[in-house]
């Protein structure tokens, strides 16, 4: 099955808005076995969308149109769609009280504008919104389909993935398809590439491997694709584990999981607490750790320091050393490790000081320089790196490394 | 003038990459009075670009491709415009000097492959990439010009703004357009929206507003539209006047700034420095304001302290207020700010405490309460707000707002 996307809305021509929802589309159409041949963003005038369904309508058996299903006067779609395919408005109960309720909640006198919301095309299926107001349309026509769902990022998210998919699943020949993402830091893609090249080679036919990098991380999609599920299942798990051992030390955890919640997640299993003492990162350790539901259940606090003087006062770092090695060294990055895991009573510690950039780089040190160290009840460790002349990346990359090293830690001790 | 952006590569129509260059492109080209018909993503197979450029320019008069430039074997684009346009292949020196000195300063062997890509159609103009090796594509055709440019963001940033849109602005009748956008925090848009209707209602015609809003702020973006730039310079400053004084107190500053940089620039001017004491925001305060180049200069440090025992015993907040009050009052984060302050010996301090969620509220503070307090030099401020019960959008709308509310004063003391 091929699909094309289609997007309505002025505010994706104008650049107001970055189109997200058509990548989160295409993936999960890949994922069972539709692939996207056309992505497109039109305005939302009557004629355009006419002729972009008229173009798509020969090329693909799937369309999907997401935008225009507004509640004002960009209800354009769902007209452009009646009389491409000739139907009728029947008023949906359902649909209406639900808009009638909205309202109401809100406080808000309800208009006929509003009620015509619920006014659907006779001909067309509608796909169930459960967290909106208005349904999606599903049409039919020559074995070919043709789908309508709002722009609202979570409705078409919602739409799509609980209706649509198992609409498709259910009524079309698709081929079955396993995917396992695996979730890796510290690989760059290509290094990766060529440690799995082997193991690649090797796959049988049905199998492949997709990478998809991010600054400092790399997801691999292992995916098999055939025609009986049961078949499918029995060979994955031990090509999966291959490719887990492989992988190593750079692996960290599946479907798209972030190393965050993992480390939240070894922490709260052991019982165990944990604080960061940060200088170059300025708190994005932190901000990564809490920004997790359930934080506090594991996480203290932490210090940051921006100034030789604090590193000194708050968290006890000897002026010797820094006088001697500079704020940039193994001998500070320790003791702010250790004394920040002391000083907050916490089971794990970890401590970061770096040149970001884009000044304070000299040739011993050049802008890009990180050490980081880690702590716990039985050890400290620390690491020196290049992270490059980018401030944002150096900080980002930082916080990954300085989480991955900790879950290395935790994983090893286990529980208390 | 009308455009139609095209973007070429497998990895948008398989969702791996979100198309982030249409948007950007799209905004600047409304910037000098281009408007965008169609964005188009399309797979990097010679066939679907040809028909993609067939259908496109029958449409429009500038056609904008992107991607499908790679050093591989996906120089697809630039065979196919070749191909197009009937163009023969020459090398072109300066291209091929700097993928030979890129190759180099790698220690990489260069091969054949590598030297094609300074391989230029005969026929076209190119547009300079000084950062990169690979030079974008101008051709012309029966009044209509066709642009490839790499699809690397920055790459193609370069090439777009610094090459195609003055050579737009010089050979094209395109209308002048001035443009100035309105920074605003703290003001939804349906409520700036009502306070600027009558500002709105009273612009020349030539003139319009645009609002692009986005989690916590909105910009809003001035247009003058005209055919001479003395003229429309002439009336432009006096209309961005009024606009600023009716945004009041929302807006912070012009054309992309982030409330992080006018905060430091504030704080620098003023010769001033600032520290954090965070509990909810868990370092994203911090984290904002050192993630701007130069922080050093002002930022001293901060103290994250997500429980009740590192509140008394880092910035001695009184237990009795904690018992009393809660961690969630105006009592703990007044003190939080004024402890903060005094201990990292800075002149400005701004203290968070608040729900965040999931779990944690109760009837009297649901989640989403928060407490924000600035202190400086003259004056402590505290103040409760409820920003809902998405917990990442809580924190980032708390930082936003400690951030306007730090402005306010350090404005309103100047300097020291």
């Amino acid at each position: 099955m091929i699909a094309n996307i289609i997007t309505i809305g002025d505010e994706i021509l104008i650049g107001q808005v970055v189109d997200t929802n058509s990548a989160w589309i295409a993936e999960e159409l890949n994922k069972i076995g539709v692939s996207v041949n056309r992505i497109e963003s039109i305005s939302d005038k009557h004629d355009d969308i006419i002729k972009a369904l008229d173009n798509s309508i020969s090329e693909v058996d799937l369309i999907i149109l997401t935008g225009g299903l507004g509640p004002t006067n960009d209800d354009i779609t769902k007209e452009a769609l009646a009389k491409y395919f000739g139907s009728k408005f029947v008023r949906d109960k359902e649909t209406l009280e639900k808009i009638e309720k909205f309202m109401e909640d809100r406080g808000i006198p309800i208009i006929e504008m509003n009620r015509q919301q619920a006014d659907m095309p006779d001909n067309c299926k509608l796909l169930k919104n459960k967290v909106g107001s208005v349904p999606g349309m599903l049409f039919e026509r020559d074995g070919k389909i043709i789908v309508s769902v709002p722009g609202v990022p979570y409705e078409m998210k919602y739409i799509i993935g609980s209706e649509l998919i198992p609409f498709l699943k259910e009524n079309k020949e698709l081929p079955i398809i396993i995917h396992r993402t695996f979730m890796t830091i510290g690989g760059a893609e290509s290094i990766l590439a060529e440690r799995l090249k082997p193991f690649e080679d090797s796959l049988p036919d049905n199998y492949s491997l997709a990478y998809l990098p991010s600054p400092g991380k790399v997801r691999i999609r292992l995916s098999a694709i055939g025609k009986d599920e049961d078949n499918l299942s029995l060979g994955f798990p031990e090509v999966e584990n291959q490719l887990k051992l492989l992988l190593d030390k750079e692996f960290y955890g599946y479907d798209g999981v972030s190393i965050e919640e993992v480390v939240g997640i070894l922490l709260k299993e052991g019982n165990f607490t944990i604080s960061t003492a940060e200088s170059c990162t300025g708190g994005d350790i932190a901000n990564a750790i809490t920004n997790i539901p359930g934080a506090s259940d594991y996480y203290k606090g932490s210090v940051i320091c921006y100034t030789n003087e604090l590193k000194q006062e708050l968290l006890k770092v000897s002026e010797n050393d820094l006088k001697e090695h500079g704020a940039v060294s193994k001998q500070v990055v320790i003791q702010m490790a250790n004394n920040v895991r002391k000083l907050l009573k916490t089971d794990f510690g970890i401590a970061t000081s770096g040149i970001t950039g884009p000044t304070g780089g000299t040739e011993e040190k050049p802008v890009g320089t990180v050490w980081i160290a880690i702590t716990s009840p039985r050890t400290t460790l620390a690491f020196q790196y290049n992270f490059g002349n980018d401030r944002l990346r150096t900080i980002s990359r930082t916080t990954l490394t300085a989480l991955n090293l900790i879950r290395f830690e935790i994983e090893k001790i286990g529980t208390k």
